[in-house]
């Protein structure tokens, strides 16, 4: 059952339970500040396998495998398993979920997908279309290179805007049944598109986004920041954060207290040399998988407002002189 | 409210009605045998964009628009749209909807968007998530042709199993409330892999996705192939479609009565030279929202099964030795 809230929110009254999540990180990721919150650290970011593109849907299957085994679930268990990822055509998604029996919805929402399949398994468990949906999405630095900048052979230099794409992927199963934190608010963003056209700043191109979806969200449901334990962002990192920040205590609202991004929070900064933060549909999967889950799980977090941002812009239009439009999905999680 | 019937299958209670379409389609598909039945026939393919991703994008904004326009609503009446198309990040799509008011859930199901997003968007107002639901798809056989195989300049020659991307767009309005067709069903199709390489036959790469979900709707369902008046597939074209109503056949199942393809529907095949049919979202998308629509409407057709089905590959990974998996959805509409 639901609740229209306002023009972009809707109230989930039976809350589908976030049963269980499954994180798996590159070796990268596996030596930044959050590397005891991920189940699994690859010791080799290839998997054994032959090109990127394979390894990054290797890295999204064992995460979804992964996510099954915890929640001590069969495939036949799951009646959705909603995903995508950043690679032309979502291939990532699309050879990672071929060998699972269960049904699929793809997924494109570039680094807002994690939230973006929540929201809407979110709804199918809560209207009862599904007793069990999976939420998995996954970025992969050296594939996400090769396709959106130049090939890491290239050794292209990367500007101070730049982020860094996240090798990880991040599976959340969620429940019509048990206990345990419980998806409760969506709101669902606008493409938003203020005219930045530089592809090495993505976090200035998303945070119009942001501010778009967070703005929308107060006003719908009528909460204020200090209301949210944590505001998480996916992949703003420092350029695109600070802007959300400032614009948002322009709008009459201060987050600063509260709000924490993914793509800040996943590496360490400077020592790990990835100049704006982390990027990528992985950042916001696997440290909400990872660190955000657990948190919410001991009760250290109560309520906190999940948003993905993505840029959903391609090199080649851009090539042709577009701007670069770009959307964020919200969540409420509350335990 | 909703049912689940069977393991991939749920019956919607409430049918959300398909309260209005449109349809646009290119020059060559204004010369085939369905015609009469699109809202509008391009004169210029560019539809004056000065790149063929411009020009989808346009399309698909235009026949959103259309769509507003005979259903006599405002942006600020629809809740969500669905959109997706085969380009790289789906910027179609994007840069289409980068101008409208309306929250967006971007979706990839290759040539099976269309019976996605109204599969997503159907279980959305039924289960009042969405008073108004859009469910819009594209594709263009130019901005196709220069992505998954070679720029039109280059002068390629097509294979007899070749299929013609369709150039159009169709946009369907779901609502809660009303009278006209509606949306009683859906099946959710799991993505399926026979192992098929070539890439100029996407009709036996998408065949086994079609059975495996036809299969499952008559098993959840319990309908037998002549409960329907018609069972529309979306771009299995020539070849598919044999191998469909063969394989069919096999498991004790007779549609060679009722099985029409959109694909094959389109085009006079021999006389417009397209080889084996015609493909692509946006085949599905117009068929569906002009002919189909059309019949349903005038009660020509009472009960229809309506699968789109989707290549999920893309050019590299299937260079790197991959085989092609697919998926089909199917949703019943009844009148």
């Amino acid at each position: 059952m639901s609740v229209r809230i306002g023009k972009q929110t809707v109230k989930l009254e039976n809350a589908p339970v976030i049963t269980e999540t499954a994180s798996i990180v590159g070796v990268k990721e596996g030596k930044g500040p959050l590397k005891d919150t991920f189940d699994r650290i690859l010791t080799d970011d290839t998997l054994g396998e032959k090109s990127w593109e394979k390894s990054e849907s290797a890295l999204q299957r064992q995460t979804a495998l992964l996510a099954l085994e915890k929640a001590r679930l069969k495939q036949s268990d799951i009646n959705y398993i909603l995903a995508g990822d950043l690679l032309n055509q979502c291939v990532g998604a699309h050879y990672s979920v071929r060998d699972l029996d269960i049904p699929f919805l793809g997924l494109y929402g570039a680094c807002s997908t994690m939230t973006e399949s929540m929201s809407v398994g979110g709804m199918m468990v809560d209207g009862g279309y599904a007793d069990y949906a999976m939420c998995l999405t996954s970025s992969h630095f050296c594939s996400s290179e090769r396709q959106f900048r130049n090939p890491l052979e290239y050794g292209g230099q990367r500007t101070p805007s730049a982020q860094w794409t996240v090798t990880g992927a991040g599976c959340a199963v969620l429940s019509s049944k048990g206990s345990g934190p419980r998806i409760t608010y969506v709101t669902t963003g606008k493409v938003i598109d203020k005219g930045v056209t530089d592809i090495s700043n993505m976090g200035a191109a998303m945070a119009p986004a942001a501010i778009d979806t967070l703005i929308a969200h107060f006003r719908d449901t009528g909460a204020r920041p200090d209301d949210y334990d944590m505001i998480a962002t996916g992949d703003l990192g420092i350029i695109g954060s600070d802007i959300l920040e400032e614009l948002m205590l322009d709008e009459g609202f201060d987050i600063r207290e509260n709000h924490r991004d993914c793509g800040k929070m996943i590496y360490e900064i400077e020592e790990q040399d990835v100049h704006a933060g982390g990027s990528g549909c992985g950042c916001c999967g696997s440290v909400f998988c990872g660190y955000i889950y657990r948190e919410l799980k001991r009760h250290n977090l109560k309520k906190v407002l999940l948003m993905a941002t993505g840029a959903l812009m391609n090199p080649m239009v851009v090539e042709q002189g577009e701007s670069i439009p770009a959307i964020a999905h919200a969540i409420v999680i509350e335990n």
